[in-house]
């Protein structure tokens, strides 16, 4: 039997992609100035299966998820900071609350395992725990809870679709999820902590060579530290650069294939918040609802949810490059050219909603401006 | 008698910067970590004279003019296209046009000086001429013209305060017209015509060539050549790339100092509309008017209206990076740092309507979010 992760997504409408392209090269301007307007525009009539796509009804959920391994004092921020923020998401006055109002997008804010003892008033109930576990003294979770949590997923962007949305973006709580995201990055991709491990919410120098320590300790764990990575200085992984961005092949530790390994590394080194992501990404892909990726947490889980199943690519957009060093390597691993680049590093969906206006401006211009023979315009001589 | 244009600009609202760079820091995120949207809130605070500045009524302006060096073969579209997206801005048929719409933004459309031989409906006509002359044969305009041009960009300007606009942007149309702003700002940054040339709408390889030869020949005419170019293949402009973008100090052959230089050259090469765009600017500092600018040929435009009066640019946000490849030189000559880069290159004001979201979304936040005491969320490490 085929777990529901690993069945096929949904093929794009290459019918509607080349109509959509003929369109752009027939609107009224020099063909191509438009940039990558022109592109978001074709892609979005492949996945919108319409040859003029919309974004009426952008979806915006946060998944919230407590972290055992801030235990290793890897964050900044104290813990208490995920139940206060998921207050402040429902109060309006964190930025993702400001952003979907301008952006007029149903906001949905899900714990999918804080430590919260009871229900928040506003928030969804979906908790697969008190925190995630410590990773550098076991599994982060157990398969039950991970099963849990893509299910999460899933259900959410079903939810999502029930009510009509035509654009799915992820967002996350969780102090110390930069710590997992990193950690599982690491091992999808076979590199040591240090090469993904940034400030997050605000460490220090010192304070990511730790964090770093603690994602290599997570990593010897569970079989997944890079072997050629302990060559020593001579190594290929010492005194590499952010100019450094070529992916080395997973770790050959890595028993049962690409996707056995994706799936442990969820289990082992994630959070319940990056699970459910990875789930949601798997279930858009799989139902066709184009997805908009936001920054450093999002596009880990994203990498994930690529490995466990392949197709997922298709269907996602990337909103912004992230200040969080270590977004650059994950974003060339998926091939992704993001949108924006404007030194966020915030999280919970803000790049995304951030880029949105772009998506939605790619599409009013596609739908809207007038053909060269509708407004009697002459075309250039790379037309005539 | 000081010429309006050398008159000061308004000083920005140091205290409201202050006050706002304050009120950022204590928002319910890690400090910084909205990246370049906090500091477009807080420059946008101290040009508003509030600590909450908001962009409620955009306005664009596009300016037209035709260009007499068309003559010369320098651009792929014919002439006529000039008075036909006039045409299609005023129908909503155009990207522009598309844009502003969605934007809420007020669009009007200004006749500077094409060839049309009678106002066109919903075109504000103000004429400097029948088109510029062909700067290869004598000077673009005339003094009278000029000064015309500078007057019809302050009068908009005075305009769309009446109308209360909160933002200012100029767009441009005019067939030819990368090709004055291009000899335009070689003038100013002492480059020779291959430095600044481009496909604009649509040239092929042989066209850049040829319009950068047409580019030289004006220099040469107008006594604004650089003088070392002249060193054949040893001298410091041959082989340049792209990452190249050191300004070298302006020909030394200009007389009468910088200010002077600029007048002379928008004269002898600029077209009505870029002249207009560059009285605009000058005025919007004046009055104490933000500007978004576009690309190629509007900061072409700036950075005429910046040497003419260096006070301007502190009034000046930039939107995009055009795919102009000669615009990245513009904006290091600004020290200029756009917000936007999509390869788009369509001029009529696009790039920065596409980018005026980001504007109003960076307002939103420092507005709409919430403080930590406000929210009750524990500050990190940084704060404590």
């Amino acid at each position: 039997m085929t777990l529901w992760w690993q069945q096929p997504v949904k093929p794009l409408d290459e019918s509607a992609r080349a109509v959509a392209r003929l369109r752009q090269d027939n609107l009224t301007k020099p063909p191509g100035s438009l940039g990558r307007l022109e592109q978001l525009a074709v892609e979005l009539a492949a996945m919108q299966y319409r040859v003029k796509p919309r974004i009426d009804h952008p979806w915006i959920t946060i998944f919230a998820g407590d972290h055992g391994v801030v235990a290793e004092g890897v964050s900044a921020f104290p813990q208490a900071v995920t139940q206060q923020m998921l207050a402040n998401f429902v109060n309006g006055g964190a930025a993702i609350s400001v952003l979907a109002r301008a952006a007029g997008a149903r906001l949905e804010v899900v714990d999918a395992g804080t430590l919260a003892p009871a229900q928040m008033p506003g928030v969804l109930w979906a908790k697969a725990g008190d925190g995630s576990a410590n990773f550098t003294l076991g599994p982060a979770m157990s398969e039950a809870q991970l099963v849990h949590c893509l299910n999460l997923g899933r259900a959410t962007v079903k939810r999502s679709i029930t009510f009509g949305s035509d654009l799915f973006i992820g967002g996350e709580m969780g102090i110390g999820n930069t710590t997992s995201a990193a950690a599982l990055a690491c091992a999808l991709l076979g590199l040591p902590g240090i090469e993904l491990a940034g400030p997050g919410t605000g460490l220090d120098a010192g304070g990511v060579s730790h964090k770093a320590a603690v994602i290599d300790r997570g990593l010897e764990l569970h079989g997944f530290a890079p072997p050629f990575a302990k060559g020593g200085p001579g190594g290929i992984y010492s005194g590499s650069t952010e100019a450094t961005l070529e992916i080395p092949p997973s770790p050959p530790l890595a028993k049962g294939g690409t996707v056995d390994l994706a799936h442990a590394a969820l289990r082992c080194l994630g959070g319940f918040e990056i699970a459910a992501l990875a789930g949601a990404y798997i279930a858009c892909a799989q139902q066709g609802l184009p997805v908009l990726v936001d920054g450093f947490i999002t596009t880990a889980a994203a990498l994930a949810a690529c490995r466990m199943n392949a197709g997922v690519r298709d269907w996602l957009l990337f909103a912004h490059a992230s200040a969080e060093p270590g977004h650059a390597r994950l974003l060339a691993a998926l091939d992704a050219h993001p949108l924006l680049r404007l030194e966020m590093r915030l999280g919970e969906g803000s790049g995304a909603a951030t880029a949105l206006p772009l998506l939605r401006l790619a599409c009013e211009l596609h739908g809207g401006m007038a053909t060269f023979a509708e407004a009697g315009v002459s075309a250039g001589t790379r037309h005539g």
